[in-house]
């Protein structure tokens, strides 16, 4: 059996996971519907009460003049993209190297729109106003993804997405939010999210993060983007005769979780100021600006899973079901802090850590 | 108000419509997980046991490999005619001028995946063999629709099917089965969907048809076929976190409603004969094939629109919520038959139609 076997093993038996909000599970569905009345009627292909509300709400929220449900961020974010380079006729944005379209969506924005992606920054590092000013040739859209998720959650500082977006706007460069974690980075920020949408022309917001929901996104931009945005949902096979399993369960968790993020970004510092504290261990970014941070650990993974599993086993405290190896040999996991961190004894945490430390200094000798 | 308005309004206030399963709300989904465990783990982006188990059982359903849940079945569809053509190497397949993807989808197939569509057939009747010898050119795939929803749900003789089949097969064509309403034509062929299937390199099947449930598809071929599905899925932004919500409630509602393909093509045929009894309607088919048909009435919508309306008043009996007009100025309305029929009392649907026959043959003078 693989170290990492044992691991996730050893995290599902643990009585205290320290990350997400919970089991994903039908309880989950079960607990946003109990309060609905079954009369309630569904959405009919992107109309309908059920489904405008929500839309409403959430463009509000967003400080954008309009918004629209889709099933998916993947889908939304090809169309916002396919849009905005319709609309300069050129099919070319810049986005970094470990951006979602790039890495996670098996090449759909080019395989079904043939956009070609420019590679801002590297993957060790966010890209900066510098990157957009030296970028050769012209782009129809540059999409930032806030926080940057792949490289533990990083922000740059709020006056460089500033200047950057003002940039943007003087070059007639289209400025698209990967939004999947802008609730979670409100509080860093010290800024509404209308505040920070209102430096993009579009913006792309998930409700399975954070808000914890079943699935689902937002898209939201001036109206004459968002009708455009819905004729694609129509093309890409996204305009479910009901999408209300995801909108219902998407406000419900929204409503929810919505006051919590704050409450999340200060027990992710808690929470990765004790793991700095192990020696052989290290966290990414030192201090988290969102409830999202990577776990490093200077150990082989096989090494590192014996470590955490042991932890579990002997104190309960689940800190990861998984591990992932680095270039370097080393390994890493990624946490993100949500409603079950509160709920964890603190002395259960301490004595978690204590031993993490213990074992962590054994291993480095 | 025009005549439609007050059509819709009275329909809803009926106690007796003659069509469908019952209201599209949130009851539905309830229903489907009144029994489920809360504890029951979602799938995880189209692995688990919640995706996996259902997506075998309508694999052996249908008689196929293997087979893959979509959202949709526009992006089931689009992708399966894009496999065939990458197949080949050459983007061009065949359809009814009235086919889903050419009048439904804003034309994604084409904006998508720029696949050039033959139109075979015309819009009042069914593709044949012969219009299949005599396609000019060569073409990857020939999609049929069974049964071809937009002509009232006709079918092709089933030797007429094989023949197609066998045909495709000799010349290298692939042949993919629209079978959005694929369970409701089994009684009428005699045949297992299976058997049916057994005649197509691919099909499509839809859970919110006949079977009532909330969305969803299900693509199957073989397990090469299903596999490239579900790349294009993931690049489409269908392959979500979780389907769990639609594969639990198609599911539930397929167990369900299989059994009673018979009795609603049966009830077809009945209430279709209570039309055809009335002087200036008529159905299309006469004699349904499936439990599907269309009702066309030789009068203006408006007028049309205030006799049902007037049945509905006057008996409880809903007949349709809409009408939609023709090219000749006359209208038209389909129905499916479901759930609902079987629980109307025989003498309100007797009293309906006496009245109907006595406003129509008014009307008529």
């Amino acid at each position: 059996m693989s170290g990492s076997k044992t691991l996730t093993e050893a995290f599902e038996k643990a009585a205290y996971p320290l990350g997400g909000h919970g089991p994903r599970d039908v309880e989950v569905l079960r607990q946003a519907f109990e309060e609905v009345p079954g009369s309630m009627s569904s959405d009919m292909y992107g109309k309908g009460k059920a489904i405008e509300d929500f839309q409403s709400k959430m463009a509000s929220y967003l400080g954008k003049e309009a918004a629209v449900f889709f099933p998916s961020g993947t889908m939304a974010q090809q169309i916002a993209l396919r849009i905005w380079c319709d609309g300069k006729g050129l099919k070319r944005v810049a986005y970094h190297p470990l951006c979602h379209l790039e890495i996670h969506e098996q090449d759909g924005m080019k395989e079904l729109h043939h956009i070609e992606a420019v590679l801002l920054a590297d993957k060790e590092r966010l890209i900066t106003l510098d990157d957009v000013r030296q970028l050769e040739g012209e782009i129809s859209c540059l999409l930032l993804e806030l926080p940057q998720r792949e490289i533990g959650g990083q922000l740059p500082p709020y006056e460089e997405l500033e200047a950057i977006s003002a940039y943007c706007r003087e070059k007639g460069i289209r400025l698209h939010l990967d939004g999947a974690r802008l609730f979670e980075i409100t509080p860093y920020y010290n800024k509404s999210a209308a505040e920070i949408c209102g430096l993009f022309d579009s913006v792309y917001v998930s409700f399975y993060k954070g808000i914890g929901g079943i699935a689902g996104a937002v898209l939201a931009g001036d109206a004459s983007f968002t009708e455009q945005s819905k004729i694609w949902k129509r093309r890409h096979g996204g305009d479910l005769i009901s999408l209300y399993p995801y909108i219902v369960s998407s406000e419900y968790y929204f409503d929810r979780r919505i006051g919590s993020m704050k409450r999340y970004y200060e027990e992710a510092k808690e929470l990765a100021a004790l793991y700095n504290a192990c020696g052989g261990v290290s966290t990414r970014p030192e201090v988290p600006v969102s409830n999202m941070f990577h776990v490093h650990f200077k150990l082989p993974e096989e090494k590192a899973a014996s470590i955490l599993a042991h932890v579990a086993e002997t104190t309960g405290v689940g800190l990861s079901a998984w591990l992932r190896e680095t270039e370097e040999g080393a390994c890493f996991f990624e946490i993100s802090i949500g409603d079950r961190y509160a709920n964890v004894p603190k002395e259960k945490i301490e004595e978690a850590f204590r031993l993490l430390g213990e074992l962590m200094e054994e291993a480095m000798k």
